[in-house]
């Protein structure tokens, strides 16, 4: 059994050479709002949801994403209210967010 | 199946207030090590390993500390010896390290 249920891991990474990057795409603002969302819902510890700061996930084509494990499922987001869709679907009842789901060959 | 075979994530968290974190445990040398011979073993990218830095996870007792995705396998170490052998027996042949292992009641 994993320690946490659901271990969801936000790229903040930042690219100051004008790359694709999740930090320039909103990253620290889903952060912040998961990590609160999630909290909130009392969802937060051992045996429940932990919210993860990451740096470069290396999916930037995509950015900006995070990755729940130990299912191993990506994401890619736009607003607050996605991250709210995956917080209720996903970390709370368990099913993934088809719609926001990464595109199995996006890559760096 | 994984976009990564095994995503490590090390905590490189600092609490500048005296409290046990992995920043203070020589946890960026161990991630730093852990990159290096992953790469220098061809072992990096998409359907192999990744290793990322990551923030706090909450395990700070057992300082320093990583994680193994998907398989959720929790590590704590001591030197490079110690990475080495994650990334010979782990990473690279899916064994885990029975004695580096962090106990199921390591919490913060």
């Amino acid at each position: 059994m994993s320690y946490y249920r659901h271990h969801i891991f936000f790229c903040l990474n930042d690219r100051p050479n004008g790359e694709a990057c999740c930090a320039r795409q909103g990253a620290q603002q889903a952060f912040d709002h998961c990590k609160s969302r999630v909290k909130a819902e009392g969802l937060a510890g051992p045996g429940g949801v932990r919210v993860n700061k990451a740096g470069c996930l290396d999916r930037c084509a995509g950015a900006p994403v995070a990755v729940v494990y130990p299912e191993g499922t990506w994401y890619t987001f736009v607003d607050p209210a996605d991250i709210d869709e995956i917080v209720e679907s996903h970390l709370k009842q368990g099913q993934p967010v088809e719609r926001l789901l990464l595109a199995a060959d996006v890559g760096r």
